[in-house]
Order: structure tokens, then C-alpha cells, then sequence
């Protein structure tokens, strides 16, 4: 019996779906699984395709050609350890370890370390698109020894879904961690646009007073222009959905609790050890554990009265493009700052991210996924070094032109008692990166005057303490 | 030779000048440094203070009675733990070890857990008020056994700072990392007063005009009332203060880059961690990091355009009033959150902290005291329990009075390109807070759409899945 050229480990949905993706491309895939349920589930669900099953790891690893290529899809944290430790001692030099899970990339760059010491190459990657990407094709984002990903590169290229103009969406992204890195910004980017987009519907909902039919209505016409994207497209689809049970809109009847899983907090707490400024995801991340107190927001909404509400009474058509000006801005922005997180982990880390590819690889599979990601490629193709994307002539043309739409929709739900936490802080942000003096005088002096933390001058280098009493 | 109730280990300011303030309560202090330059430094400096020099640790621990008080003010991290396996084997059971660094509360949980198991006692404290404090009288924050407490207790309440009521600033937190964990939530509510206090000084001289000297007149009339504050009254000497060399005023001269030491971060990855919103002090720490790219900001202040500056044309004098009545609620607005963290971590590390208490120790001595501290403290004698300080019957009048000048100040800066990241991040918060309602619907909705991950209905309990396609 020929020996197969890639196994994966771990069948729960993630895993056996891209195993049945490698196989519909033609290869043949040994499977296995901690317990046997999943393996024979599988066979005896696909029972015609090349997928063959094992039972132990010693015959898991004997089925593959050398070097064996292993894709984990396990537990994050103590389920990916525990399955490196089973299989460590069947492996031999030059093997490649492929983590998929979702795992925090500090713990990648410690695998990758220790397993080189035997030899080992470690690829930790990013999968994104869920289970229907994982079955037609996700983006992926592997990261570990340039040389082991080249052994790996043509079957990840052939599942890897297809850009518009064809290209697959799966690049080297660099050494160690860079993968896993590079799929977490992924992820906080994708808090920040659904936030965006939540508070779009909050302020069209309550500011202009738009039925749930014509909000399905508003993100459909958004979906043909600048802003179409994965995410504009369902939010569409999500107003015109009626609850099979009581045939209301199921959005009214969705719980307003939203949960996550972590890896929007990792890149906010990453981008507070960078030192790069990330409030607008930061923001993200607080309105979904905002959100999650419910019965202390109820109780809240009982005795915290706000601004008496008004029926609108402008130009609704004209709010509702200030409100699509609005959210693509502050979507540039967000995008601005996830980016500039990137370069300064590319800096801190020494990874050469390429961002450019980067955004390349997120146009097709993954849950970010949008036309406008064509844009951030072709503003690091014209400067690869670029500091900030809205120093772009794209980006800045955005900026000049949207940022009066995205006040006045600040302005308008502040004024409402609308909050809109991701919108507020985006505007804010602009305004910081686009001042050349910021108050952080006065921060500087406080600091000297109570701790005589010195200040530096403005006309001369050094470092100076004034006394102040 | 008879031998003293206390030493202190790490001579640099802070240790040299509580050394010197417990002295000054009339007890010999043992003193010692591991290198012997500061030790006689400080005795040919004080040559008749009651100072016992020690130049072995041997020396040192000899030379205090039992159970022995080591009172450690080295460098946080690697300079504790060794300054601790230095002083082990020496100790005896029931001895203390108290940590007054900048320590992170993790560390101090880990060591006292560690110590515990040879019967030496941990006490992890918060030390805040600078070098003056450290001299005059700080507020002191101390976790760790209680029983330990108690035995360093005396001292500990004779050098702290006084309260205006007499009371001294010093209350036993909780075991293990309590009291580091509160200094942190301290140095955070410190970031966020610093930010806000930026923001109210950008928006009087950038959206007013108002002069340096009006503005120190504006700070010394708001420290009368309210605002009544340290850093209020250090922000109105600040204005007065001319350049020694040029004659101009100071503040005009010092570089807009904060800087800082890591406990904001702490206390925002922190609060990540703990899922307690704390989005105000998060973005002051942003708004620091994003200052200090200052080379970016210039460059991108050339490229970048914003409102065009208009004079001011409103009633000054009411605008003012705006502004302070917006500082005080999104300074109230930001001890909601730090104390709403302190109760999740209360709950998640089993501390059992007495928030009016807490309030209570911050009312003098360190860089937070304010008269306003006095309310937080009325509101948990009220109700120990209260879930945000923001229900209580006083802050909710001040929201219900002073949310409208927010509101304006936020709308005016936002016009106004002024950016104003805290103000924005409070007024979002509060409106986020008191929403029976938010759009988090949405997301859970796009959450489900994309990758199954269920959501809760309003109208009954459980988890569901749609089928959106």
C-alpha cells in the first residue's frame, strides 16, 4: 500500500473539513483521531473518497511519505502540546509539524524553537473562513522555516481559496509565530468591522428610524460599491430573515449579548505591549463585554435617562450616505491601525512582514474578506514601507472626502445618546495621527512636576526636569 | 547593640526616603543596599537620624527583631526574586517580606503562593505618591496574609498619608496580589485623570483660544469645587510656569510625547483578561503611545487635512462651564469602570476587596487624591454591592446634569477636529451603559451566519442556530 503525502490529526469539523478539501484535490489523506468515533464517522460518511483511516499514531505516521507532512487540528493550548509530545517520538528529521488551530502565536514561536532542537520544522498557520472555507477553501496564513513551508506550499495552495483575479490566498508570511500573528490581526480586524457595522444599524435604526426592511435594503446597495465585502453581504441577508417559530424579523429576537473566543482581546493586549495604538479594535472588544451585561444594562436603562428621542428630520438619504461615508472611513482607519500593528510586530519580532501579500491573501476565503482589501495591496505595492495607510493618495483622498460624514454621524449619534464607541474613537484617532502637536505637553509636565520623570524640549534634544514648586 | 522593629532593602529614592519617614516616627530602620555607595550615602547625609547601616545581608537580617519586617524596594521583576533568593535562607518562619515596587499583582500571587510553603509571609504593597510621598506620607495598598498585615500594620499606618478627616491611608486590601493589583487600577484611573485633563486643555485652547495664563486662572477655579484635585492644582501651577532659559512659558516648550512605565497597559490587558470594560483609561493609554510618534504626526499633519479653524463665536464663559462639567462626569465615568474592574477581579481572584474602603486610602497621599473620592466612598457605604458606581443616587445626577455638556464638548472637539479620545470613549460608555438595547444582535447574528456559533433569543432561554442561507 502507497504511502500518503499529508495526514491530519484532530477531526473535529475544522479538520475533517480540510481533509476532505486536500482530498477533492486529488491527494490521498491518512486521518486520525484521538478517539476512533470521529475517524469512522468520517469513512463511513465519504466512503468513496481517499481518505485512510488510522487507529494509532504509530500507524498514523507509518502511512505517510517522508518527509511526513502533518496537519494538526486540535484544541488550542494543552491539546496542540499534548499531541506534539504523542507524536515527537515517531517523528524523524526534516518532518513537518503543521499546527491550523487557532493558537496564540507566542506559543508558536515556542514550538517552533523547541522542536528545531530535534530537528523538527514547526509551521504554525492561520485558516480562516470557518467550516465552509475549510471544505472549498479558506485563506490561510502559515508561518515557520521558509524551507518546510515550500514542502508544503502546493497542496495549501491548491485548497487555498481563489482572489478574484485567481490568485490563491495563501502566502509565506514569515518564521515562527509570523502566521499565527498575522491571522490573530486578522481576527481583531474582523471585531472592529462588525462592530462598524453595528453601529451603522444602531444609528440608521434609532438616529433615522429605518425598518428592518430597509436596512436589508441599505447594506444590499452598500454591497455594490465601495464597501462590498463578505460581511456587508450577510448583514443584508441577516434584516430579511424571519424567525421560522414566530415569523417576526429574527434579528429583534437575537439576545443583544455578543460572546467571543479571545483573539480579539490577544490583539488588543498585543497592540498595548507593541506600543501601537489600536484603540479602534480596543473599542470593539469593550462593546462585545459591554454588550454581555445584559441584566446590569436593563436595570441601567431604568434609572440613566439620555437625550429625549426626536423623529429625524433631515435628509435621509443624505444621513444614510454620511453613514456609508462613515463606516467606510472609519473601516480605513481600523485597517490603518491593524496594519501598523503588523509593522511594528514585524520590527519587534523580525518577521519582514510582506503587507502588501498580506492583504492580498485576505481578499477571497476568510471572514474580512472585500473589494476594498485591493486597495491596501496596491498602496503597499506603490510604497512597501509606507508608515501609515492613510498617508496613501487613495487612502488620503478617502479621508479628505468622508471625514465630514463620519463627524456629522458622530456628532448626530452623540447627540442622540446613540452609542457608537468604534465610530467616536476612529474620528479621534485621525484627528490625533493628523496633529502635529497633541497635549501630551501637559502629561509630560504633570509626570515631571509629581515623579520628576524629566521632559524633553521642543527646541533642543535632551532630557530635563523643571522645578516646579 | 539592641535590634531594630524594621529594615529596608534597595536604597534608591523611594527606599531611602521611607526609611527616612519611618525613622522619623521615632524607630530605628535597619538599611541595606547590595551595593555599599547608596548605604553611606544616606548615613553621611543623615548622620544623626536613627539609620543602623548594614553591609551583608546576613548583617541586615541580624540586626531585626522577630518575627523580622523586610520592607523590599528594589527593582520590580528579576531584581525582587533575587533580592528574595538572596534573602531566604536567612529567614526564619513567620518572617515578613513586603514588596513596595512596581510589581505586577501576578508576580506577587506567584511568590507569596511560594514563600507560604517555608512560612514566610508575603506582603505585596502599593506604594503611591512619588518620592514627597514616600518622605511625607504615602497612600499604602497592602495585600497578603492578614496575619502579617496586622504585624506590620502599626508602621505601616504611621508613615502613611492623612486623610482631610485625619484618617490615615492605609487599609489591609486582601490576600496575596491584592494590593499590587489596586495600586495598578490606581496608576490606570491616574492615566485616564492625566488624558482627560489633556483633553479639557486641547479643547479650551484649541476650540476657545483660551491663553496660558487663562487657562491656569480656569484649573485654579475648578480646584475650588468639584474637581478639587492634586493633579487639577498641579495643572494650574503648570501654566504659571516660565522656561528658566527663555523666558516663555514652559509648558509651550515641553516635546508632546508621554511617555510611560507599563501599568496603564497592565491595567487594560488586564481588564481584557477579566471582560470588564474599561475602553476611557484604555484609550489614554493609547492616546500616550500614539503621541509619542510624534515624527509620524508631523509628517502626517502635512498631508492630512481637518476642519479649517474657526474663531470661537459661543458664550465663552458657559462653554467653559461645558467643559468642566464634561471633565468631572467623564472623570466619574472612568472610576465607574476602574471600579468596576476591581469588583471582577474581587470575584475572579477571591479578594473579597472593600471598594469604599479603597476610595477611602486614595484621598490622600497619591497622585489620584481628589475631594471627589470622598462620594465613591459615600456610595459603597450606601451599598456595598452597588454593580456601577454610576447607579448611585449622587452619579446619577451628575449624569443626568452634566451628561448634556459632554455631549456638547465631544460635538464641539469633533467639528472641531480636535481629537478627544476619552471624552468620545466616556460618553459612548455611559450611553452604551444605560442601553436596554445595544445592536449586538448584529454580531451575534454575522456570528452565527459565518460560523455557526449559535446565539440566545430575547423571548426564551437556550442557544440556537439558523439556518441564514
Amino acid at each position: 500500500m502507497g504511502k500518503q503525502a499529508i495526514g491530519v490529526v484532530g477531526l473535529a469539523v475544522m479538520g475533517r473539513n480540510l481533509a476532505l478539501n486536500i482530498e477533492s484535490r486529488g491527494h490521498a489523506v491518512s486521518v486520525f483521531n484521538r478517539t476512533r468515533e470521529k475517524t469512522d464517522e468520517l469513512i463511513a460518511e465519504f466512503p468513496d473518497r481517499k481518505l485512510v483511516p488510522t487507529f494509532t499514531l504509530e500507524e498514523f505516521v507509518n502511512s505517510l511519505e517522508k518527509p511526513r507532512r502533518i496537519l494538526m487540528m486540535v484544541k488550542a493550548g494543552e491539546g496542540t502540546d499534548a499531541t506534539i509530545a504523542s507524536l515527537q517520538p515517531l517523528l524523524e528529521k526534516g518532518d513537518i509539524l503543521i499546527d491550523g488551530g487557532n493558537t496564540h502565536f507566542t506559543d508558536t514561536i515556542r514550538r517552533n524553537q523547541e522542536l528545531a532542537k530535534s530537528g523538527l520544522h514547526f509551521i504554525g498557520t492561520g485558516v480562516s473562513g470557518g467550516e465552509e472555507g475549510a471544505l472549498k477553501g479558506p485563506s490561510i496564513m502559515p508561518g515557520g522555516q521558509r524551507e518546510a513551508y515550500d514542502l508544503v506550499a502546493p497542496i495549501l495552495t491548491e485548497i487555498a481559496a481563489k482572489a478574484p483575479d485567481g490568485e490563491p490566498c495563501v502566502a509565506y508570511m514569515g518564521p515562527d509565530g509570523a502566521g499565527h500573528f498575522v491571522k490573530m490581526v486578522h481576527n481583531g480586524i474582523e471585531y472592529g468591522d462588525m462592530q462598524l457595522i453595528a453601529e451603522s444599524y444602531a444609528v440608521l435604526k434609532q438616529v433615522v428610524g429605518l425598518s428592518n426592511q430597509e436596512l436589508g435594503a441599505v447594506y444590499t446597495e452598500w454591497n455594490k460599491g465601495e464597501l462590498d465585502s463578505y460581511l456587508i453581504e450577510i448583514t443584508s441577508k441577516i434584516f430579511d430573515k424571519k424567525d421560522d417559530e414566530t415569523g417576526k424579523d429574527l434579528v429583534d429576537i437575537i439576545m443583544d449579548r455578543a460572546a467571543q473566543k479571545g483573539t480579539g482581546k490577544w490583539t488588543s493586549q498585543n497592540a498595548l505591549d507593541l506600543g501601537a495604538p489600536l484603540p479602534l479594535i480596543t473599542e470593539a472588544v469593550f462593546a462585545r463585554v459591554l454588550s454581555s451585561l445584559k441584566d446590569q444594562r436593563v436595570a441601567a436603562s431604568k434609572v440613566l435617562e439620555g437625550p429625549a428621542a426626536k423623529p429625524f428630520s433631515g435628509d435621509r438619504a443624505a444621513f444614510i450616505e454620511a453613514v456609508r461615508r462613515a463606516l467606510y472611513f472609519s473601516k480605513v482607519i481600523s485597517y490603518a491601525q491593524g496594519f501598523a500593528q503588523l509593522r511594528a510586530a514585524s520590527d519587534e519580532y523580525k518577521w519582514d512582514l510582506d503587507y502588501g501579500t498580506i492583504a492580498k491573501i485576505f481578499r477571497a476565503g476568510c471572514i474580512i474578506r472585500a473589494r476594498f482589501l485591493q486597495k491596501i495591496t496596491d498602496a503597499y505595492s506603490k510604497d512597501k514601507q509606507i508608515a501609515n495607510l492613510l498617508l496613501d493618495p487613495y487612502f488620503r483622498d478617502i479621508a479628505a472626502n468622508y471625514q465630514g460624514a463620519l463627524r456629522d454621524v458622530v456628532i448626530a449619534a452623540t447627540a442622540a445618546g446613540v452609542p457608537v464607541p468604534a465610530f467616536s474613537s476612529a474620528i479621534a484617532y485621525f484627528d490625533g495621527y493628523r496633529s502635529a502637536r497633541l497635549p501630551a505637553n501637559l502629561v509630560q509636565a504633570q509626570r515631571d512636576f509629581f515623579g520628576a520623570h524629566t521632559f524633553e524640549r521642543l527646541d533642543k534634544p535632551g532630557s530635563f526636569h523643571a522645578n516646579w514648586s
